[in-house]
This record gives structure tokens, C-alpha cells and sequence, in this order.
């Protein structure tokens, strides 16, 4: 939590951090800052001190907004001063925030940036603030990474509050496809037209926006051999068919750029193939067995080798025993979620020391199956708070694989009420586990 | 464009580039990928050699679609050779790609990532490749800013569809502020009850998702103080005013990260001051003179100072006479926009030398001016295409600073007819210039 950040910094004997980039679309500026309209800046965090952001002085009242202290960055200056080369500015711009904070020590970089201005910028610091030290970590140990992971209830109320908006936007997809025609295999409109994978993903961003929330990294919702292929997103143009499971993966995020929900559902409308169910039930299965053991103090991969031996144990290949398969089960079990879609911790095998599970930490739950030969992928994910006496399921939602077509009359069927408050639609609610 | 990169690249006297990160967000990545699924990667490109994407095996059918050859990284094999340590798997997957490209040479690195992280690989990477050098440039020289900033007219087609689209929304704004009732200096809805900033920019949001458009740095509606600050954003739970400027910036991007149109006007509903008015009609005499310079050769520079001057003789303090000023013109007069909503050219003074107008740019130009203590701003921004003939306005809009009120019967008001197709509501285009 963000109050343990100079504890954290202490452990680490680190000085202090900078945040470099804009306050969106950049997790850990966000953290301090919040989703304020500034486009470039340089926050410095001295151990034991308040942040300081640094940035143009037109963007003063938006950090005061985020309840920061501000510094102009008087960018026409420093690039006089530095002759009009603009990458001499920047080293000179921070060479100020730094000397100005007295953080000429031990310090993290962090932020999403552009990558070459900043490899060069620090190899022009390096000259200009010889005492200055930047010190790499794996990203669960750092002390921002630390804070970050572990949300207070403040966040775990926006992360659930997105959740609440993922599945009731979820619910309506289902009652959307549920709604159409199934005609020689595929859905189609009350004109007989086939109901495009594109048309449900635009579909999906509207009720998203009518809700505060965005979808920036997109919808997957993929079909036959693309579910087979864990992060291929399905194509636009192609229809959508009955029968076949489908992957539905939506990790929409608050409006400006906020805290994310990660959810995974796999559907066939209609009816599923025997094959379909099998696999099905034993990614159900693993899922059933992740949550139960994913309490305080449990190891990533621990959690994660549970998984993959009940996979194996069914007949699945898994990367335990057949590294690089594409075939079974081909990804990790899990990671967090918060300002970023996906963040520290880490539920996979090959992290050493593995990362241990802890009070307050936000992490998906996401075993799956892939066949593409098969035409075949089944994924079931939902984002869950470790609390101190296990986990919960932030935003339940039914698992069911196979979804009824509801057969509703000609006309009415591609209309749903727009007025009707959505409420979940089958029974059983993936719950809190025991 | 595209196809000078080579050339580019020869004349900088570099072996190649690679890019890093997400192909969504990242504009230098979405300039070879597109706006692809891919989670984080490194584009290799090796002068005069085809560019190679090294990702996840995961997201192969991603970038088979993106038309680049994949290269997968088994980053469960790189993290066991680096003993668990992902910072030296990082390395390690770094020196991979570039060895298979025979790229250990005099390279440029780009991208949107964690800038730590960078850092700290491309110091292991100096002992793992020491013949591997990192160049930095200032960005309008770098190859591949100097490719990006040369817009083909695939490009320019888009840039033209995001304007029309911005345009709709702009206008489907103005239907309905004036659709409103004015009542006590503010707008009312016909509950009486106060429209206010946060929800007309939900309702922008909105139109946006109609039209396969998103908003991810969000809107600029500000009033006042705040228009008077020319980065800040307006506060949500703020009542709009009649008779008072409001500056509306608005900057979408095609859905899933593409490219952006950049716009703005100031309005008064109702009726403007005779202070707004006149500083409106020095804002609009310096766009005109902006823009009818804004040709192939002209110096950013150059253009800047024009603006400087016209302000400066009509009494307003500028940054050429006044540096640091926070009063009158206080900012630069355009940037590029492409993939990223400020990228090269810039048309500002202190660059050295300063960036100079070629055909296929495409640039904003966007003069303002500011007095917070005035409680007024005024600002008019445009999207150029720069022809080998002169520039083009890419979504002419009518530049008028009031906006009468429909004074629409109430129980109306608040309803514009949705399916009207939305054109222009007044005379004067910004057009062409002569």
C-alpha cells in the first residue's frame, strides 16, 4: 500500500524514485497522480518526503488538482540553455528536479516512456550528477511494485466497481447473441443477416462508454482455432457461430485511464460438443482448485504447479513437462491487476524466489485449454482479493459453458430492453471460496 | 514515409532500429504492427532488411495478421538460463533478437516501456554485445520520426476520417449546449436542473464510441479561469455558462489506438463580451496568417514568430518578448500528429535548427491566447495537411466564438433528432487556404 512505500524504499536502500512520462496511460505516474491532463512530467519521491511533480507550467492547476506539490519545468529555457538540443533540455530538466529534491543518491527509475529518450538522457545525467545511482529491480521486489501490489480498500472498492460494470456488460453480450437467430450454424439478425465478431466488439465499447468505462487494449473474443491461440483477439469480419466455444476475454478500465477488471468467460450458444465439455470441466476443475488455495502466504508457484498437474494428470500436455507446447495448457495461472492490466504478483513457475501471495493483493485466476488443431479453447478467469481469510471473487458471474438461445419471436430478437436493469441471468455465482 | 526509412536510416548512419513494448499505446510499434494484440515485444528492423517481431508464441496469429515475419520468445526458457532473475532474461532475450539480426551495430532504440526497465537491460546488454551502440537524436532528426512525420495519403485518408468524425461530434456538441435553456448565466436541462462539464463530456465519449472513435487522453472543456490555463481540462461537476469563453479541445484516435485529429474552438453561448470578442478576432487573425504560411519549407520557427509578432503588436505579451509569461500567448503554435497526438515537426522557436514544413507533414496550428486573472482564454486549432501546393484544412469547421441559443420549447430541448444527418450548422468554413 502507498503508505508503506518508505518502508519499502528503506528495505531496498534506495534514496527515493522519479516517475517519468503523462499522468495517463502510465500506471505508476497515475498512482500519484491520478488521471490528470498532464502530457509529460518528472515526479520525484524522495524517501520520507512528499512527491514532487515536475512539469510545464501550463498544467499547474491540474496537479493541484491531484493534491501534488508542483514545479514548473521551464522546457523554453532549459533548451536555450542547452543550445537548442533538445536531448541536452531534457538531461538538464532532470539534473534540476533531482538537485532541487536533493536526490543525488540511490534512486529507481520508472514510468512508461519513450525508452531511447531515456536510456540517452541518463547516459548524459551520468556526467552531469556522477553520484547518481540508478538501481534495476525484478519488478515484484521493487519498492513501487511492493505498493502497488497490496491495494488498500480505497482501490479494491474501484477494481470491484469495475468488475460490477464488466459483468453486467458481459450479461449483456449474452442476452445481445442469445437474442439473434441460429441459422445453418452461424447467428443472424431479424434481416437475416450474419452478426459479425466486429459488430458484438463495437457493441461492447458503446456499453462500456455508457458506463464510464474504456476498453483500451481491446476485446478478445475469439472463435474455434483463434480460442485455440490464447491472445489472438478473433477477426472482425467473420461471423459467429453456434456450437463452438468462444473466448471471451474483456479487461475494460475506468474512464481516463484508471484501476482495470480482467474476466474471462468461454460460451457455446447453443450447444457444445462433447469434447467441448470435457475440456471444459477440467478447466473448470483447475479453476475450482486455484481459488481454494490462493489464501495468504501461498506460493505463485505452487499454485501454478497444482494447475498444471491436474491438467496432466487428465491427459493435458502443460509446460511443466513439455516446455514450449502449444497444445493444453500453455500460459501461467495468473497476475495482478490494478493500474495496469497486468502487474506484480506473478502466478508462474519460473520466477525465483517466487512471488508469495499477501493480504490485499488483486490477482486473476485463469487457467484454460488450447487445441488449435482442434479448433478448440476453453479459459475461464475472474480477478480476486486475497483477504486475510481467502480469496474473493470481486464481480461473480455464472460459468456456464453452453448459453440457450432464447428463440425469441422474429423482430423483437436483436432489441433487447435497454430500460430492464441487468441482473445476472443463470443461477449458480462463481461465489466467494471456501 | 514509410518507404524512406532506409534512407533515412543510411543518412543517420545507423545499421538499424527496434522498438519496444505493447503494439496498442506505442506509437513507433502500431506504425509496423498496426493496433494488434500483442502484449509487449521487440520489433527488430535491420537496414534494408524486412522488420521481424519477437513476442510471445502466444500472439503468433497477431502478427501474422500485422504482415511481419515472428520471431516467438520463450520467455519461460530465457528466465531459466538467467537463474529466475527476469531483469537478466530480459537481457538475454534483447542480445537473441538482435544476434539473429546480425544488428550489433550502431542502432536507435524506441518505444513506449518502462523506461527502468530499458535502462537496466541496456547496461547488461552493454557487456553481453560490446560492439552494440546506442544513438540518440533530437526526435525531428531521428529516422524514424523523420518516416513517421511524412504522412502517405493511406495515412492522411485516416487523419481526414478521425477529423470528419471529430467535426460530427463537435457539431452534435453544439446541437446540444444550444438545445439547452439559459437561465441565471448557466445552462439548465428541462428538469431545471444544471448541465454541468462532466456530463457533456460523458455524452462526447459517447458519440465518439458511435462513430468506431475513442478519447484516450480525454477532453478539454474549459471554462473561464480554466480556459484561461491552456492544459487545463475543466472540472466535471462545474455548470456550463452562457456568455463566457469556453475553450473545447477535443483529440480522439481511431478505436484500439490509431491515428488522431486534433481541434479546437472557443464558443460563448448566447453572446460574447466585447474583451472576448477582440481577443477572439486577434486569435482568428493570427490562425489565418498561421495558416496561410504553413507551406512546404516554412520554418516552425519562423511561423512562431509571426504569431509572436501579430500578438505582440495588438498588445498582448508573448514568450519571444516576455519569456515565462503566463499572460497572452504562452505556448508553441502546433505540433505534428499522427499515431501519437503530439509528435515531429514542432513549430516553436527554440529548436536548433528549427524544424522546417514538408510536403505530407501533417500539423496543428493552433494560436491562443490566455488571461487566467481575466477569467478568459480563446484558442482555434486545426488539423493541416501540408500539399506540395499549400495546406489543407483536413475538417473544414465553421471558427464563429458565440453560438445562439435555439431557445427550443421546453421538454424539447434536451432531444436532438438523432437520426438527422449531422452537417455544419453555420456559414464560414475554416476551407482551404488561398
Amino acid at each position: 500500500m502507498k503508505d508503506e512505500l518508505d518502508q519499502y524504499l528503506e528495505e531496498a536502500g534506495l534514496d527515493g524514485l522519479i516517475v517519468i512520462g503523462a499522468a495517463m496511460r502510465n500506471p505508476s505516474m497515475t498512482y500519484f497522480t491520478g488521471p490528470v491532463h498532464v502530457g509529460s512530467g518528472i515526479l520525484v519521491r524522495r524517501r520520507n518526503s512528499p512527491a514532487v511533480l515536475y512539469c510545464s507550467d501550463m498544467e499547474r492547476d491540474e496537479v493541484a488538482r491531484a493534491g501534488l506539490r508542483h514545479s514548473a519545468l521551464d522546457w523554453a529555457a532549459f533548451t536555450r540553455q542547452a543550445g537548442g538540443d533538445p536531448q541536452e533540455a531534457e538531461a538538464i530538466a532532470f539534473e534540476h528536479a533531482l538537485r532541487e529534491n536533493n536526490l543525488v543518491g540511490r534512486i529507481q527509475v520508472h514510468g512508461q516512456s519513450e525508452v531511447g529518450d531515456a536510456i540517452e538522457t541518463f547516459r548524459r545525467l551520468a556526467g552531469r550528477l556522477p553520484g547518481l545511482e540508478t538501481v534495476g529491480f525484478r519488478d515484484s521486489a521493487s519498492p513501487l511494485a511492493r505498493a502497488r501490489a497490496t491495494k488498500d480498500s480505497v482501490e479494491v472498492d474501484r477494481i470491484r466497481r469495475m468488475g460490477a460494470i464488466t459483468v453486467e456488460v458481459i450479461d449483456r453480450a449474452a442476452d445481445f447473441l442469445t437474442s439473434h437467430q441460429a441459422r445453418r450454424g452461424i447467428l443472424v439478425d431479424r434481416h437475416g443477416e450474419a452478426l459479425t465478431i466486429g459488430v458484438v466488439k463495437r457493441r461492447i465499447d458503446l456499453w462500456l462508454a455508457e458506463r464510464g468505462a474504456e476498453n483500451p487494449e481491446g476485446t478478445i473474443f475469439a472463435v474455434g482455432h483463434d480460442a485455440g491461440v490464447p491472445h489472438s483477439t478473433g477477426i472482425d469480419d467473420q461471423p459467429v457461430p453456434t456450437g463452438v466455444p468462444i473466448v471471451f476475454d474483456l479487461f475494460p478500465c475506468e474512464r481516463g485511464g484508471g484501476y482495470f477488471y480482467d474476466f474471462t468467460r468461454t460460451w457455446c450458444l447453443d450447444h457444445a460438443s462433447d469434447d467441448a465439455a470435457q475440456v471444459y470441466q477440467d478447466v473448470l476443475d483447475a479453476y475450482r482448485l486455484a481459488l481454494a488455495q490462493a489464501r495468504p502466504g501461498a506460493s505463485g508457484r505452487e499454485l501454478q504447479r497444482a494447475v498444471c498437474e491436474l491438467f496432466e494428470g487428465r491427459g493435458h500436455p502443460s509446460g511443466l513437462s513439455t516446455p514450449g507446447t502449444r497444445a493444453g495448457y500453455v500460459h501461467s495461472l495468473g497476475h495482478g491487476v490494478g493500474l495496469a492490466i497486468h502487474e506484480a504478483p506473478w502466478l508462474t513457475i519460473p520466477l525465483e524466489p517466487p512471488d508469495l501471495l499477501q493480504p490485499g493483493h488483486v490477482v486473476t485466476i485463469e487457467p484454460g485449454l488450447y487445441y488449435p488443431e482442434r479448433g478448440l479453447g476453453v479459459r475461464l478467469e475472474d480477478t480476486v482479493w486475497i483477504g486475510r481469510e481467502g480469496p474473493e471473487v470481486l464481480a461473480p458471474y455464472p460459468m456456464d459453458l453452453v448459453l440457450p438461445m432464447r428463440r425469441s419471436p422474429r423482430g423483437q430478437a436483436s432489441k433487447p430492453s435497454r430500460s430492464k436493469k441487468t441482473k445476472p441471468r443463470r443461477a449458480r455465482p462463481a461465489g466467494r471460496a471456501g
